[in-house]
């Protein structure tokens, strides 16, 4: 259902915006890109900004008006920062991507993004179905209108495709026992301090002959993956790293007998 | 919680892509920026695409290695495209925060951002607890550095402080009655055709005396919300035009009379 949203752009002024909310449009799999009337394009910076989206910079349409920008759309959706005199209704991201759930199949979406300066005007906001307003800082909610792009691409992707990784790779769906919530006696350790534990148990598994620094294989890599897994608390680092200290002397005990 | 929360930018080579991360991260609520190894910084570029987000700049802390950046960190979280060797515990972004309702209150959660063409090194990552992805087009997943930070942030924010739009403003909860999905025999009109349906009303309302084009108010305002809420069919938008254009020749009538 990606093919069937597409992304307008209304008197967007600084073309790197432009390139930028491509390749954010890639990266989700989305691919219409309409430019209403703006200001500077095309242009290398535009280009530049895409980098492996050029294809979707190509494929847009630079329409004259929003009318040309909205042919066919059966949703159209605005983005808004602010709040109107009349309240129109108005969703986040996570609420129209809900919403989105029950529209037809043979729904035409168009999700409309302002000037960098002013959003979209009024006339604009009201050719609008709905609102969008990403939840932002109250003290400071200017997002970048490529970001903006970026953010509801990301949202448009994980509920029309899934919120999934990539799956390719995936060996197996083992995991480790997940632990519930529960009372804890003592601090986490810091990450240093797991860190420094682990470059000493490195140090002792290469003395003890065990680990051949010339051939590490993933042996380190297994142990670390292992710790940082279980994120020790502090008393267990000290535990360990006692027991790394006594094991040190006695093996130094025997390199001097 | 998000004064918990640190932004850990690894070798960024673009001094804008610093600033864009910024400001982000400002209008997500974040503030806590350290860069280690930056290849260019300070840097004009990076305070033009910081924008409103200069403070969080001036406040990020340049670190000479990895180890500074993660000082006092307890939970360390790296951002990563590709899967690798030795399969870590991965989450999309949406899997990190459900698991972070369970962090302890005193968690100090460090996320870790790579270099913009390689990303983090396996010694980086084999320094987090866990690792990150976020879901992309499986043919272009190429995320720029401070995007990632945007939909990383956003996530945060979601999860830290709540999926809620400013609230400042709003007069009251009463809705719209919701409908439930259902069958419908007629395709849904689109944007192009309720716009010329709504044009032609306010003709109409001006034509009738009711409306006056000098003091409109918010009367079509209200009329463009109703109707695009409504989101009206095929056959009741062609009902509402004859009606339209049958009215129409009642007053013209009236008038030649």
């Amino acid at each position: 259902m990606l093919d069937k949203v597409r992304v307008v752009m209304v008197e967007t002024t600084h073309p790197g915006n432009i390139g930028a909310a491509a390749r954010a449009m890639k990266t989700m799999g989305l691919a219409d890109l309409r430019l209403v009337a703006p200001k500077i394009y095309p242009s290398a910076e535009a280009t530049a900004r895409a980098s492996g989206a050029g294809d979707i910079l190509a494929n847009a349409r630079v329409c004259a008006d929003l009318d040309e920008a909205l042919e066919g759309a059966t949703l159209v959706v605005g983005t808004s920062a602010r709040l109107r005199r009349v309240p129109w209704p108005c969703l986040t991201p996570r609420q129209l991507t809900a919403q989105l759930q029950h529209e037809p199949e043979d729904t035409r979406i168009a999700v409309l993004f302002g000037r960098e300066d002013r959003g979209l005007t009024n006339e604009e906001l009201h050719r609008c179905n709905l609102h969008v307003t990403v939840p932002t800082n109250p003290d400071y909610g200017v997002l970048n209108v490529a970001s903006a792009v970026q953010l509801l691409a990301y949202e448009l992707r994980l509920a029309l495709v899934g919120d999934e990784a990539e799956p390719r790779g995936a060996r197996s769906k083992r995991a480790t026992m997940p632990l519930p919530e529960m009372f804890w006696d003592v601090e986490p350790a810091s990450n240093q301090t797991v860190q420094g534990f682990l470059e000493h148990l490195e140090r002792l598994m290469e003395d003890s002959g065990f680990l051949d620094p010339e051939q590490p294989g993933q042996v380190m890599t297994r142990m670390r993956r292992l710790f940082l897994r279980a994120r020790p608390d502090k008393m267990e680092i000290s535990i360990l790293r006692g027991t790394l200290v006594a094991l040190e002397k006695r093996l130094r005990g025997q390199d001097s007998r």
